[in-house]
């Protein structure tokens, strides 16, 4: 079995992506990263996720991305906002998936793995540039002149298999695959109990997203 | 003045990055990582590097590559080599560079600037994959579609003026500058009072390049 490393935080979109790569038979090493977000539920989460899709290995990796500043989610005097607003919100970590991607790039390598997956998604997500095609393969085209495993041969490659679809779809596959959507936790401002608020962008769109799938929502509301 | 953010390890390389930095008249936020090296008198000649090339700030930044493994520079089980090998060595540290960069490029976005600074070097270096100039072209290619900052037009340039010195070259320029060779360390496996082995391959490096510039090597060995 080829080895993958997938990132997983413990929302909807990182679940179903990890049962995604169980479903193409690779061995999972899912790596969960603490930056400071203000949401430590989904931490927990992340950790019942990766027993229940029956992951080799999970790695919770820390770093201060607090101490950076820049975002809502990492700055307590930023608030979240309720609204959906025009442009990039300011739940926006600056590099966010370039460093959540380097980390995975690094573990892959010492792992001698070639594959990496990531939830991010380009319909119904907030606007986020590092979430954009485009930038996911300029990602690629760098891993693949940073590493020692390139310059051997042992070619990249990342997967995004939630990119195109809307957050609807993105629950109808997950379901299929079986994710306990009860474990996830998707909210930028849950309690540390696991409980969502229900109006911040990522409660608004998950809850748009169960209602357009025709799946039962177990999320825990305040 | 024009901030930027300058990787800054303590080496001899970085120290000259950064005195090249502030003759531009940047504004300089030094990023020293502690991502697990053996070397900890690096960070200490970092602090004190930092303090006298006058930043505007310097933080030191922790996260534990070592738990990925991979390097001869975090796992005290692969030994130090004394000897040139051919090909990449085993001091290559797993997609360490694309770390580094990303955290400058989060901290650079943060604090609103634009510039980073890396002594990156692809002439007497050791082969490392992630100082080629291809490499950091592809990184700042990547970062001109990662960030909320690139989206509304700052364009983030990555700044590596060591790149096609040769190490007297390197020398001769941070002397000129007024870069303390004597604070700096390059050494591999460096005590903890900062006394380089001179036999790895760090130190064979330096040690050559400062009989080749002529410049007077004040490099306290064991």
């Amino acid at each position: 079995m080829a080895k993958a490393v997938v990132l997983l935080s413990g929302g909807l979109d990182s679940a179903t992506t990890l049962a995604i790569a169980r479903g193409a038979g690779f061995r999972n090493h899912a790596l969960t990263i603490n930056y400071g977000q203000r949401h430590r539920a989904e931490l927990r989460a992340a950790a019942e996720l990766a027993r229940s899709l029956d992951v080799a290995e999970h790695r919770i990796f820390s770093l201060d991305l607090a101490g950076f500043g820049g975002s809502a989610l990492t700055d307590p005097s930023i608030a979240v906002p309720t609204e959906a607003t025009d442009g990039i919100p300011v739940t926006y970590v600056p590099a966010r998936n370039t460093i959540l991607l380097s980390l995975a790039l690094a573990w892959a390598e010492a792992l001698g793995a070639a594959d990496s997956f990531i939830g991010a998604n380009a319909v119904d997500y907030s606007g986020y540039p590092d979430c954009r095609p485009e930038y996911l393969a300029a990602f690629e085209n760098m891993a693949n002149l940073a590493t020692k495993a390139a310059v051997e041969g042992r070619r990249f490659r990342i997967h995004a298999p939630l990119l195109t679809l809307s957050k609807a779809e993105i629950i109808r596959k997950g379901h299929e695959l079986g994710v306990d959507f009860a474990a996830t936790v998707s909210c930028y401002q849950a309690t540390d109990a696991g409980l969502a608020c229900g109006r911040c962008d990522a409660c608004r769109l998950r809850r748009a997203g169960f209602v357009a799938a025709g799946v039962p929502d177990p999320t825990r509301y305040v």
